[in-house]
């Protein structure tokens, strides 16, 4: 084994929430990280656009510049932390330095979910290190977990919320905070949501971050436009009263599992019963169950977003590369082999529903919804009417666990009786 | 970066439950593993001194022998699972093999809680990796998050439920199951518990635990007996009933915290609040709270028993040796720093208390044992006064938070006292 005693420089590309976490951490638990390394661990350069803006934001000993390349041909570097995001210029940076043969932390889901498997075969190539802890669960270990302490197992289903900002914005409603818009606007003030929530609101970062799971857990290349994927704006007040009332939660889920060598994937509102402890995971906050064939269930639980909690991630990657830096193996965690499973098209996912529709308030109503159920064997496990307004009802029901496309055969049938107003939400149930 | 293509030789030392989990493990999903590592993994050899009776347990391939040492001299094996238990043969057993250059993997919590430090400089000095993630917390991976995930972190506080046996226990009690004899007998019979519980409803085991985790996570040395351990023996319904109506759930929890660069460490049953996830974890799971400066709360959750759950464990572990010797990078993880800091003398823990007593159903009782308690100022949250019996009535006091000092002060002025027949049951309150 080779062995350096020699500090490890780091350089910091983006100095955002997470970057500045990133620094503050290193700053401030600099004994903390040099006793578990060997060697200190020293920030040596930020780089970002709006260095101009940031000049005091930096110790003395750091150097503050606006381009990314300085940091990239600085030999004062080994590990280069990317905390841009996204999939432009973020991706180019990361090519570069593996080709420049520095070491790569990121907290970056998109460009993991998309690029993941050729990025991770670049740095084996160029014998470096690529890790990205804080891409998925903020500041909850999960990634390592998954490549080190349950490595063993043949990993079976992840299921977990991954997204604080929509079980934020859930939470809100669910104690009665309003609708989307208004919990939305109350996010945004309080910095727990983006100027556009798009990529929180529509699934799509629980998406990457589903993707970067179900790779890694069954060791596949899974694809992001593969995962059948719903937001949660859809979602009414109503309908998570309602589904109160029927013993249920609502939570955007993120769920992965192997069935007979596929692999069935979607991210949609959820009702999980309340007595899964999932369904009391609140705010900000993420937790992902892990089933493996040998350990059982698993949970890993904590502050999905934050710029401490997804630099403590960071950190601990860090602290990884510069203990492989002094041991001479770094490349040790090579590029896992991804193989081709196939995914399950939404068609044939099975589960049980939660469906609400308005209806004429008639007699025969019931029966003419539950004939056309039946002849497509949907079986209903529970069913409430509400009180009717101006002589239209609405009518919950529960489903049995049926095949999604028979689900949707019936209700667009049941849409198209004259007693049937509107299927207003069909929401899946995980038990 | 050294490396080679070799598969790497397993031997496991003891074959009881959880030398068989680990060995089903490796040999049901060897292609997961060698997946995971780029080379096979294979167990070689099993040592047991009943090799005798245990022949057609392991396959053909495999050696079945009844001394440890061939185990220890074998060129076939670069890994050796230590998975004996106890600090007497085992202890020998890990200094050799260390000392013959073999890498080892351990579930031995009383040998990493009373030897680790010597043991993992002894492997330092030796070039060899010395892990022992199923030491605590059964399958769930949580020495790695320490060491790893969470290594960028000050840890503050480790709380948690580590003992499976005495949680399925509380459970069983808490839910109408009788007393602590009963459930225990029952327990045993499901093989929840050992022939000799001893270990377990005293917290000894639960203590072995607490020492590593507060070891590792504060990077000092703590030694068994400065951490205060009460097991569940003197525990009777009742008080899990009384407790019930204040709210609070009855766990036995281990306790670490950082205290002004002291450190306080503590197991014992302890009331902990419904509306606290840790009180919902139920039977032989074992939840491990982890406050850091940077992440905040985190929480990993699995089951804590169990063959196969603690093999997962030891697989994660071998996996990662296998990594190690693949890249030539075997000692990386370098034995950590262990600080001397304090330890917190039980009569300095602050607390709030939950305490118990029968006393004379008479006018002034009250006010007597509330002056007791005032002049040692211990302040009253709540108090309920039982039905009395035959002129003897229950009294069940909820404290403030008190130095444990005053407390114990006030209760033995409080037993002295006329009015007063028993101090029962006093248990401290986490909240």
């Amino acid at each position: 084994m080779s062995h350096t005693d020699a500090p490890v420089g780091v350089g910091i590309i983006g100095f955002g929430t997470v970057g500045q976490g990133t620094y503050t951490i290193l700053r401030d638990n600099a004994p903390t990280i040099a006793r578990q390394v060997g060697v200190p661990v020293e920030p040596r350069m930020v780089a970002d656009i709006r260095a101009a803006e940031l000049a005091g934001r930096v110790g003395p000993g750091v150097q503050l510049v606006s381009d990314a390349r300085q940091v990239l041909e600085s030999p004062d570097v080994q590990i280069v932390c990317e905390l841009i995001g996204g999939v432009g210029v973020a991706a180019e940076i990361v090519r570069q330095a593996l080709t420049a043969g520095k070491h790569v932390v990121t907290a970056n889901k998109e460009l993991l979910a998309r690029q993941g498997p050729e990025l991770l075969r670049l740095a084996e190539e160029n014998g470096c290190d690529f890790y990205f802890e804080a891409s998925v669960g903020g500041g909850i270990p999960i990634i390592s977990p998954l490549r080190v302490g349950l490595a063993g197992n043949r990993v079976e289903r992840i299921l977990g919320i991954v997204n604080g900002t929509t079980n934020y914005i859930l939470t809100a409603m669910a104690s009665g905070g309003g609708d989307l818009p208004s919990v939305l606007r109350e996010a945004q003030e309080l910095g727990y949501a983006e100027a556009d929530p798009t990529n929180d609101v529509e699934g799509f970062d629980a998406r990457y971050k589903l993707t970067i799971l179900a790779s890694l857990g069954f060791q596949a290349r899974v694809q992001v436009e593969q995962i059948l994927c719903e937001g949660i704006t859809r979602l009414v007040p109503q309908d998570i009263e309602y589904a109160r009332e029927l013993g249920y939660g609502v939570k955007l889920l993120a769920i992965a599992r192997r069935i007979d060598g596929r692999i069935e994937a979607r991210v949609h509102p959820t009702l999980v019963p309340f007595s899964h402890p999932i369904a009391s995971v609140a705010g900000v906050n993420n937790a992902i169950y892990v089933t493996g064939n040998a350990v059982g269930d698993t949970m890993f639980f904590g502050p999905g977003a934050g710029g401490l909690a997804a630099g403590s991630a960071v950190v601990g990657d860090i602290i990884e590369i510069a203990r492989n830096i002094r041991a001479g193996s770094c490349g040790r965690l090579r590029c896992p082999e991804f193989r081709d499973l196939p995914v399950l098209p939404a068609d044939d996912i099975t589960a049980r529903y939660y469906v609400r529709m308005r209806v004429k308030d008639a007699p025969g109503v019931l029966a003419a919804i539950a004939s056309e159920f039946g002849a497509e064997g949907v079986s209903i496990a529970a069913v409430i009417q509400k009180d009717s307004h101006e002589g239209v009802a609405e009518i919950i029901f529960l489903t049995h666990g049926v095949r999604e496309k028979s689900l949707r055969d019936a209700l667009e049938k049941i849409e198209r009786l004259p007693v049937v107003e509107q299927v207003c939400a069909f929401i899946r149930v995980e038990e």
